[in-house]
């Protein structure tokens, strides 16, 4: 680099977030980002779709959107249409389903259609620490819900509706992860959802449902999804294969009335989401998606389990949790004079990586003493620090 | 869809695009897009590849990012990092290159980090129509700037920029296709490339090269980039693998000086680009890139002649073009009382598909009696018009 290299800086954006910094590698000990289980990638499985479907419909990589348009691949979401009456109890078409790269697109995709500078939004007051940055990015005012072990506090939102009404704010949306919630891993009961679209129908607000965790529950047994039980068909819902097969695949989808989905489709720039994962998993979940999934979730159990244990021994009654009903992450309270955000960047330096409450949570005093730990990555014997340096695993949670 | 549908009008964001029609399929003769020859996808090669990488690396998938970081898949950019050196003198590391979903994403992330509602651009007059729609929803203003043989014409940028600067404007960039320039198909010599590396350096402005058909040039020789030339670094290159493998594998990749690239970094929010799309084409390019483009543009050659020689034929001198020194597409001038707005409004409805001048220029006037014709998708025999009905095939263009 030349003394005399340009000065971009003049040239920028207003208000762009900080600059990154280069990536230097996992910490070793690594409890943070939605990652999976790498014994459980179906490898062999996904080499035989591979090789099918390019055998079968190779040539059609030449044209944008293959032959099945803007929406994505065909194939892939008449999957879908099968996959989320079976499981969800969704009733939809082909054409109100729309794939996206990865889940974390069709946040942006609903948030572009929504949100404008100055918007107020409902969220779950634990949160996506991504939605929360997102919003602060967006310009956009998340007031949050406080959630107890059956998820979003139904009496909360009453009274956070009532008194935004009360004062001229009208909310562009309530946005929930109503089967198993990141961070607190709590599933919304049946009969609270059904209180949920009765609120959103007398206020006029439409619901946003993010259901990517929602195949990873232990029994298998989910609640209908809000956007099921919905009357008035007031919900956008949208999911993903980065939870049930790999993360790295970045498929994702929307459903939505077309009403609105044609509002969003344009706001999809990129010319449709790559058309090979969409394919091979396209391929791959016909044939294997019931059997894998409750594989994999066995898996993850048994790392929650160790996980769980390695918590209660090492730091005993220090550490409270829920022991939750699926999902790849734990949240847990530690004693009330443990400040996370200090905590995570000393572990940090022990080559622990965990997410500190307050940067998923918009309640910063509440979540202050709180950390999320992701056990799908790690293995079982990393899950039970059984060989974390000495210090570490029996040091002292409250530095 | 019940009388008591929800109304989301009074939740969406403000300054929406028009809501999307639904697909309803390719028109029989298809000469949109920058699509590309079906009979050429390397459909063995790719299932070698594919098998190959996931037998090896497969686990990784459940990695977000695989092993490699935010940036993309390493061997990809290590490729790219030789292919760039090797094709376009370029001389970066694989830390100054992000991979994209597509070159459409890196326009969106180029376009992020440096255009505010306002602001205004220097582009060719003729121009990927895309970009033209992107400027209007930005709400930025796009100068632009006439193009002869070859290229962006530096006396008419020199003068736009001294206007510009009389009137107290700083454009926030100089965007140019310089190689196979979309629509017009022309390449910016050596010379003409130092001029404008001139004019932005002495005005403080960036430039913006888009690099994407640059791989698809008949003897395979092309001009260094911009961005290999610029003394002071003020350059962001973008790539693209659509046009010399496959348009819906999509990948792209942003090459730029860490300053600037650590900018943009964070405003992609997706997690990555889809995995397995980056590893297949990183298997694949390090063994057969540089005998796949060849015999691709071999039979793309092969395809506009058949469309020259169709179109001499049926239009003889009503039909004028330059003869482009590669790419997908042939831009035609009509008689000046054509109107192509209306003349691709009944091509289509004749089941032929066309791009008119003036969504692919901001100079409505000059542009109005032009079009765009993609030839890479088509057969031979449908670029020569062999099966067309006879009233079209033979149709007066002046309608």
């Amino acid at each position: 680099m030349s003394a005399a290299m340009f000065d971009f800086g003049p040239s920028l954006a207003r208000d762009l977030p900080p600059a990154a910094v280069k990536w230097s590698g996992f910490p070793k000990y690594n409890f943070v980002g939605g990652n999976n289980d790498a014994a459980r990638v179906p490898v062999d499985e996904l080499i035989a779709a591979s090789t099918a479907v390019l055998e079968r419909e190779g040539p059609t990589l030449a044209t944008y959107g293959l032959h099945s348009g803007p929406l994505g691949y065909r194939p892939l979401r008449d999957f879908l249409v099968a996959k989320l009456k079976r499981d969800a109890g969704i009733s939809c078409d082909a054409d109100e389903i729309l794939v996206t790269s990865g889940s974390l697109q069709a946040i942006d995709l609903v948030n572009g259609v929504f949100l404008s500078r100055g918007d107020t939004v409902v969220i779950e007051q634990e949160n996506y620490g991504g939605c929360i940055t997102r919003f602060a990015r967006l310009g956009v005012n998340p007031v949050g819900i406080p959630l107890d072990k059956g998820g979003m506090r139904m009496d909360a939102l009453a009274n956070a509706l009532d008194d935004l009404k009360r004062r001229g704010i009208k909310p562009k949306y309530i946005y929930t992860i109503p089967t198993v919630q990141n961070p607190t891993g709590t599933i919304m009961d049946e009969e609270r959802r059904r209180t949920l679209l009765k609120l959103s129908a007398q206020h006029g607000i439409p619901i946003f449902e993010d259901d990517c965790y929602a195949d990873l529950i232990w029994d298998g047994k989910r609640p209908p999804a809000i956007y099921a039980m919905s009357q008035d068909h007031n919900v956008v819902h949208i999911g993903s294969f980065s939870k049930s097969i790999a993360p790295a695949l970045r498929v994702g989808y929307i459903v939505a009335p077309w009403t609105l989905l044609s509002r969003i489709l344009p706001l999809k720039t990129d010319a449709g989401s790559g058309a090979l994962e969409q394919m091979v998993l396209a391929e791959y979940c016909a044939k294997h998606f019931t059997t894998h999934v409750p594989a994999l979730t066995r898996g993850l159990r048994e790392k929650l389990e160790t996980l769980m244990e390695a918590l209660a021994e090492n730091f005993g009654t220090a550490a409270e949790f829920e022991d939750p009903k699926g999902g790849i992450f734990l949240w847990v309270k530690l004693p009330d004079n443990v400040d996370t955000m200090k905590l995570y960047q000393a572990a940090l330096a022990a080559g622990i990586a965990i997410n500190p409450g307050p940067e998923w949570s918009v309640n910063k005093e509440y979540s202050r003493s709180r950390i999320r730990i992701c056990f799908a990555r790690p293995s079982r014997r990393r899950c039970a620090g059984g060989s974390m340096p000495q210090g570490v695993r029996r040091s002292d949670p409250h530095r």
